[in-house]
């Protein structure tokens, strides 16, 4: 056989089994019943050591170096020649052992960060996490690295991210989006939210809502279904099968719906995937920045803008008639648009989001490096966010311990939300050079040229090209935060007349 | 490694796999989106080609050779062994190419039964059940036999079982039940059943009568779940996870909980599995004559007895006070036992039920011996019908077309179920002699003490034994129809003052 083939035919083996696991994972979240969850560890157990053992085959290895000699293949052999590499180089350059180890330190840890959080104490997780970024130093010189440790964390959850090149991204977003929130705290006007917090929002009519909107937006549901679950997410195993979760509250209407339009981001992009490259990684979704993108896209960007609220406010009306009695568009705009320093990152709106984020990108650089001791580091925390957010956590609960990350082992991670809302706002920015009725289409409920346009410029592109060449195809520059400064700019001048 | 713990570990391997493959099943049917039925089929078809490899593999045949020869094997190891070389010999047996075959024949066999069920017309249907039947024989062939043919294939779903051991059971049925149900109909009396009939029964109310029922009679819903689907079933992976389903229909307020009975009965046998055996052959549940004992034992002998009316009524009267105004424990035991021969196998009381199998077993003998030609089927179906019923089919969707299980390829497999029937007869009558209490026990809703009882003697007993064996060693005497006959006389009597 052909080795392109042989390749293409073990990656399909290893994708039935992503694909398998991605059903226990979403069954485990969504419906097990508890007494089911020890076997469904086993089961999980038993097919991530299957998956291993092709991804890390011998046979793998000779096939990807006779591959990278060929000079006749195309852009989606090469991409997919290229993918598989970057995954063995992954699979293999970590000792089975150092694998092992790290999966049973990071069980151990995930259990002492919730009795930290759980009991407000910093020093019950302590030693794991000290010994979790040991291990992350670690991790990153079995991976390798040019310039920093950091770096090959950082790749592991987009392909080719550096600290060279998030840093300025991270200081234009400081430099300009910090004296916003400043100009906004100083002005101390808030809007009437009084018929948000004093009525009783039911479940069903948050129910109902949640699904004419993912389904106006264009999810596809016979192609995947809505659930809930405790962690909203986006599950399921291949496009054919996408499913997505969220929560409901009663006295929050705004956490389902919101919600569920971040997943349906996820969902719709899963959905439109290139068929012609199934079971392949270059018809996969691409990193987790363009991920983020397209959840945050339909979440913030159309969800929070004042045209959406129009469109969306006799949807309100006619499950909530009684609490929506006099609310208008612009009142529903300004509610979900609240703009105000808190300490609790997935509760923060979109002008203070990407500070949270951007403290803990500075820590983990920190930690990594060795300038910031795991005992410094609660200090350290608050006085972060006592510079950036003028405000100063009163416990580690809803300080440093907030966040199940670092728990799992996931250090370099944060980085790829700011990302997402960036890339977001730069391919709105484009798109709408292509959809010059898109304010109308809004307001009209009209999302299918949105859709339409993320389809052919980002979801059928899949992993053809870098996150970042990607980007670039799509909206003419490379990775800038300029587009989503000016859009919040925009967005703060109009709600507060700054 | 001792060669037993190495085949410990290759079935621990299986039945991993065979955990996994279920999850996918039930998922299947219960709530995947439509769209993901074809790439479902792949997963199921990667996980039973990695599991055929594993069940097939020269090891362990190796293993197997030696372990035969040991004598210092106990129970359960011997158990084990033999098992594992039953499932082997029948995996090895059919060449890969006639499986393969086989599975594309009965793909396109179902689509043509489907249509000539639907069209009324078996003519669409008959090519390809010749060809089922031809199928059959090469399989019967390949997997041998002593005496007959049609062995090979009943041992298929209970080991051991043969012509020669059925053809008793059904003739004392025969013998004795035909009679029963002819002085009924020549009775010809019907109790007043519009108070079923002439009442909607909503929903809601029938999940909570069947949720209360099944908690009652001792499923454990931390260890699984209820849920609706098309074709009631019980599955999932593993005695911490079974999930069983059934169907609502608004006319019939039976249906969903006689059908949850009948789950909840498997349900609770695969929960009662000994689990210091998991993932060993030996603790699986026993043959399908023995699984579905448990299920009729709580759908009919239990739920259809007058103590068991006595208990549940309040419960209905509870879900539905309307409807159930002035019924009496009495005629709800009337209306759910009412005797009345019929065309539909699915829709048959426990006097019918057993002839609707018999015609069934008589025919399938006949196919395979080659004394009946395909083309002769509708009409011996029909006369069958008319002899042992006094019914003629007035066309063949309501005859010979109804059961689905020929168009699979199962040929061999209807007497399970009326081996099931006589089980359960079988074992409540032992049960009985330990539990004097037993009538008055049902009548106060305490059924602990049947089910800890079918726990210790059928359930814990996994498949150690073979399945006669079972029978034998729970209730003293070999499989026999004496006390499912004995059982239906006492309550036709009862019923129909007979």
């Amino acid at each position: 056989m052909d080795a392109y083939n042989e390749l293409l035919g073990i990656l399909k083996d290893i994708d039935m089994m992503d694909q398998v696991r991605s059903l226990l994972g979403w069954d485990q979240e969504v419906l097990m019943p508890p007494k089911a969850a020890e076997l469904r560890g086993e089961q999980i157990a038993w097919i991530s050591r299957e998956s291993h053992k092709r991804k890390t085959s011998p046979r793998v290895g000779e096939l990807l170096d006779e591959l990278e000699e060929r000079v006749d293949l195309g852009d989606i052999e090469s991409a997919n020649v290229r993918l598989a590499r970057e995954a063995y180089d992954k699979a293999t350059r970590l000792p089975t052992e150092f694998v092992s180890e790290l999966a049973k330190h990071n069980s151990k840890s995930l259990i002492s960060w919730t009795e930290a959080r759980k009991n407000n104490d910093f020093s019950i997780f302590r030693d794991d996490l000290a010994k979790s970024i040991d291990f992350a130093r670690k991790k990153a010189d079995y991976l390798g690295y040019e310039d920093l440790r950091y770096d090959a964390l950082l790749d592991i959850y987009e392909s080719g991210l550096t600290v060279s090149r998030l840093d300025p991204l991270f200081e234009g977003l400081r430099n300009k989006v910090a004296p916003l929130i400043r100009s906004v705290a100083e002005r101390g006007e808030r809007p009437d939210i009084s018929w948000v917090t004093e009525n009783s929002w039911e479940q069903p009519g948050q129910e109902r809502l949640s699904q004419k909107v993912s389904e106006s937006i264009g999810f596809d549901f016979e192609a995947g279904r809505r659930d809930a679950s405790t962690h909203p997410f986006c599950g399921g195993p291949n496009p054919d099968d996408v499913r997505w979760t969220t929560r409901y509250s009663e006295t929050d209407p705004f956490g389902s719906l919101y919600g569920s339009m971040h997943e349906t981001g996820h969902g719709t992009y899963e959905q439109g995937r290139p068929r012609d490259l199934d079971f392949q990684p270059a018809g996969k979704a691409n990193g987790l920045g363009i991920h983020e993108s397209q959840s945050r896209l339909w979440e913030n960007q159309i969800g929070r803008s004042l045209e959406f609220c129009q469109w969306s406010l006799p949807l309100w009306k006619e499950q909530f008639p009684e609490n929506m009695q006099g609310v208008e568009a612009e009142d529903l705009w300004r509610a979900v648009n609240l703009v105000e320093p808190s300490l609790i990152r997935v509760e923060a709106d979109e002008a203070t989001y990407n500070i949270h984020i951007m403290i803990r990108y500075e820590i983990e650089k920190l930690l990594i490096s060795g300038d910031l001791e795991v005992d410094d580091l609660p200090d350290k925390w608050d006085d972060m966010y006592e510079e950036y957010l003028g405000i100063r956590p009163t416990d580690s609960s809803s300080g440093v311990l907030q966040d199940i990350h670092w728990s799992m082992g996931a250090i370099g991670y944060f980085p790829t939300y700011t990302l997402g809302n960036l890339y977001s706002a730069q391919l709105l920015s484009a798109a709408r050079e292509d959809l010059p009725e898109h304010d109308a289409q809004i307001r009209g409920g009209d999302f299918s040229p949105l859709l339409d346009w993320m389809r052919k410029k980002v979801h059928k592109r899949g992993s053809i090209l870098k996150p970042a060449e990607l980007i670039e195809e799509a909206t003419g520059s490379p990775p800038s935060p300029e587009a989503f400064v000016e859009y919040l700019a925009n967005k703060v001048r109009l709600l507060y007349s700054i």
